[in-house]
């Protein structure tokens, strides 16, 4: 069995120290309230459920899985009622808009919750998370109608949402769809397709399940430019004067679910479309651009999941580094009293142990700075800084999505080495960390799909103004921090990575804009660069917030924060270097072999 | 389901055209008989064998995984009468001793064939490797009546054989254990213990099961020089006169199998040996020493699982890119009668693919060279040449079993990368990949101890001479071939690496006589570092002979050849540059933070 604390102390460091979250969040209109200690209460309530409730669910909800029988899919034991508990709690409608009977809670607050929740049961997690995909869809695009009767059911959990958009002979090139609409002179539709990969598309939490579906109308233009969105209910509503409670059974049926590598417990459907009555959201044709509103909230959602694992993770190897004896120290007996040394003493030990925290820590000022950029970019009250915002998370939103999940899929990776072959062994749950985080790197767009996102469209966007925009205040911080003698060990390094991490725009830039292949066969290592740098600043934020505390800190938790942010710089950062040198030998070695030759 | 095509054409040029297998093993006494077109023979055979009757039980066997009730072990459906097939076919004796029944092969031909079997089916190779190991020590160590008796059986695949080392409190430290060996006076012992993560450790596929048991006697000296091995049958054999059929049960059982992660159809058990009748395999105390030759030769084969698994990701992964097809290249149609372009022209897709099968095949004669070497080491007239051989092999059986199982474990997650959301889905396959690569990194010895043994043991062995034996031909050959022209860009990115690698190693070397930990936390990268060069070496002599060949080969092969060999030192062998700069920052980055403060 698995153990998780969750870092309620860290995140308020995060929030509070690093990211004065007081100054940036509570002045947005809407967020007075949302103060300090209203947080940290809410952040210790998210605890105590992921901790106590979520948790124990996960590994005998991995055993369990899903079961599908006539078009029913039971979820694991314990999942009904853990998700009444959950709804009960309001965590369904944390950061949805009160007039729709949310919290209206920040996104940032939402987004250390939703890490808890990813760290203590990542399958179940993904109920909820769908739902709120939905939800910022809805909200967004569809007309006030819909709003009105879908949103207040979705935020207080009663209802459920899913994403359709994957069909068995497309997923990354969603022009290929064949799932049709057909309109209806009462402004509804009928929908007919088949849809595969559908997470959450089928269980028994909810009173009903509203699904949001690609398709194409009879009049459409061929490709991606001729998708439009459809919400189309498992059950049809009934009437307002019934409060809409579910009615007829729509023609939308969960024809299997998949047996899959990891998150079991999540159903992950075949969803046939037969005739179903649904209703546009957003514009005909224009599909694609609502989608993506799902679609970039959910990948930094998926983000989130990495860090969740990474954390989780890194807490259970730790555990099991101090518990295990076995040999002694290199360099002589360290636990006298103890038959043998724990291995935690091995700097081989050590060294994973420091790998799987310093990305995470650094992972999670980025991620929650993401959130604070969403709040601002939603809410400020001035056009300028909500369209900075904008453009701050249209760039990291791939850079979190891919490098989070590959620093999950490898911190879970490296808790399975620090357990040796008990790591292997089912019952022990860190294998399991592995299987979840595998498809993270997956859905929502491959990570690789993610590297082209950026290099591709988020790099050359606007003439670079993204890149601009961010790369700036790294500068600026830089340049103000370097000359401070105790941050030149955190400042140089990264100066250096990022001096040639702007070399390297500029290469892909021009070498992009004659040859795109040359910016799509350096976009992976690109993004890995950009992400190590980015999380490098992190750490250097982190770093000036310590050396500023370290000194009144009996507690010890700022010199390791500075111990943490030199492994980074150190043993993490130089990465860098290689990628650097790879990025520079661009297309050829790559695209020169014939593909008959593979 | 997944696709295996054993690449015989590329194990003869690895064989033939690369390592002189001609000259260098058929002139070794015994080996005579053994050659080429006979090698080629038996590599077509087993490659029918692997593709039909073994590949096909891969999944299967996956699914249904081991039962045990009772005591008793099953092995999925299908795997007992493929077990019978391959001993049928001599398969079990190939390479072992025609005194004891054996075929007589050579090593290196046994190991291009336990390529294959872990290809088509890692799970079901270990239960006749184990009863490799079993039999290599029992050869070694054993006196002749234990070697008379048992070596024929085993040859034959009537019995086969396990190694019983760890216990749930230890296994990297087996000074620790705690099984008690007492002995009799007519020569036999009887031993009490409790044995975990048994591998082949009961099933049903043979008459009888010997057990390699690690013990101590009463007399024993505490730590790992008071351990001795024992050899323990499931069933004591009768008597001469009845061939040794299997007699009476021994005191050995099964008390329960793990449920784990990945090798599903391999048996994990725990074997509790109570009063079991034992007999001393060499000396008294001196079982860490007969271990090591079960081990050592366990590690290379491990080695060789991490191989076969990468190799049949990438057919996986190749196949599915050019069949997946979806949206189109980043500079155009270019397969315009399709719908769409199949993935395997977008360049990221292609340097998942190249990465997999350039680390592959550079691995895989590295692999068949150290073979080569242990044939020699075992059969060379001359005494130096033995020696020689012996150091290499000591040397680079640490590389081999690290490097090549992170290989085949990266491998089998680009493969899955490339499926995208259908690699994530059991019934394709290629996720039993990633899972039943996962113990590959831990089992005989995790990689980290590995990295250990490679720094703490093998480089100070005999005042280097294991380094500058394995360097000095290396440098040969780069001197005598970095002036060719055509050889350059193979030979000047490889001596810069090897530079720094033979820079590194002084560094290393000095440090680490002062603090065995400065070595400790640079051993897994400096084990990666040596193992990119000694893999680079490969390259430059398969680059060495395509470039010969090129000119008549109307086929492509060597042009593709230099392709991949241009990908490796371009977008692999830079991975040292990183690797380096980490090395040099040292232990402290590591060992300063309190084990508390994890």
């Amino acid at each position: 069995m698995t153990v998780y604390k969750a870092p309620v102390d860290e995140m308020r460091f995060v929030l509070n120290e690093v990211l004065g979250y007081e100054e940036n969040v509570t002045s947005l209109k809407g967020y007075e309230d949302a103060t300090t200690d209203l947080v940290h209460a809410i952040l210790q309530e998210a605890a105590r459920l992921c901790e106590n409730e979520l948790q124990p669910l996960n590994l005998t909800g991995d055993e369990e899985g899903c079961h599908y029988e006539n078009g029913v899919v039971r979820t694991p034991g314990g999942f009904k009622e853990a998700y009444d508990m959950f709804v009960e709690g309001g965590w369904t409608g944390l950061a949805n808009d009160p007039r729709y009977g949310g919290q209206g809670m920040p996104k940032v607050v939402g987004f250390a919750v939703e890490e808890m929740i990813c760290s203590a049961n990542m399958a179940f997690g993904m109920y909820p998370g769908l739902s709120h995909g939905a939800y910022n869809a809805i909200e967004k695009w569809a007309d006030d109608d819909l709003k009105d009767l879908y949103l207040p059911k979705i935020t207080a959990g009663e209802w459920s949402g899913t994403m359709c958009l994957t069909e068995p002979h497309c997923g990354t090139d969603l022009g290929l769809i064949r799932t049709k609409a057909h309109p209806h002179e009462d402004g509804s539709y009928t929908i007919t397709g088949t849809k595969i990969f559908i997470s959450a598309g089928e269980h028994d939490l909810t009173d009903n399940i509203i699904h949001l579906v690609l398709a194409k109308l009879p009049d459409a233009p061929p490709g991606v430019k001729g998708i439009s969105l459809f919400l189309v209910p498992k059950f049809l509503p009934k009437s307002a004067g019934d409060d809409w409670a579910p009615g007829p059974r729509n023609g939308v049926r969960c024809g299997s679910i998949e047996k899959k590598m990891g998150i079991k417990a999540s159903s992950t459907c075949v969803i046939n479309l037969d005739n179903a009555k649904g209703w546009l959201v957003g514009e005909k044709h224009k599909g694609m651009r609502a989608m993506f509103s799902m679609m970039n909230a959910a990948r930094l959602g998926v983000g989130i999941q990495g860090l969740g694992l990474a954390e989780v993770a890194y807490q259970n190897a730790v555990d099991y580094a101090k518990e295990r004896v076995q040999g002694r120290s290199l360099i002589g007996v360290k636990y006298p009293a103890q038959a043998a040394d724990p291995i935690i003493v091995h700097p081989d030990v050590r060294r994973m142990l420091l790998r799987q925290r310093a990305i995470t820590e650094g992972a999670r000022v980025l991620a929650y700075w993401t959130g604070m950029h969403l709040d601002i970019s939603d809410r400020h009250g001035d056009e300028t800084a909500r369209a900075e915002a904008d453009d701050f998370v249209a760039l990291i939103t791939p850079v979190v999505k891919a490098m989070f999940t590959d620093h999950g899929f490898d911190a879970a990776n490296l808790a399975v080495q620090v357990y040796g072959g008990h790591g292997f062994i089912h019952e022990h749950g860190v294998e399991q960390f592995v299987r979840d985080a595998r498809i993270t790197q997956i859905y929502e767009g491959t990570n690789g799909v993610q590297a082209l996102d950026l290099v591709g469209r988020k790099m050359p966007k606007a003439g670079g103004r993204l890149l601009r925009r961010f790369f700036h205040p790294m500068q600026e911080f830089l340049f103000a921090n370097v000359t401070e003698k105790n941050m030149q060990e955190y400042c140089k390094p990264l100066m250096a990575a990022f001096g040639q991490l702007q070399q390297i725009t500029l290469l892909l830039a021009q070498k992009g804009t004659n040859d795109p292949e040359e910016a799509g066969a350096a976009a992976t290592e690109y993004l890995r660069f950009f992400g190590l740098v980015s999380v490098g600043w992190m750490w250097a934020r982190m770093a000036k917030v310590a050396l500023e505390k370290q000194p009144d800190d009996p507690t010890g938790f700022y010199a390791d924060k500075l111990s943490v942010a030199r492994f980074y710089m150190k043993k993490v950062l130089p990465e860098t270097a290689s990628l650097g040198i790879s990025i520079k030998a661009g297309k050829k070695p790559i695209t020169t072999m014939a593909d008959a030759a593979f």
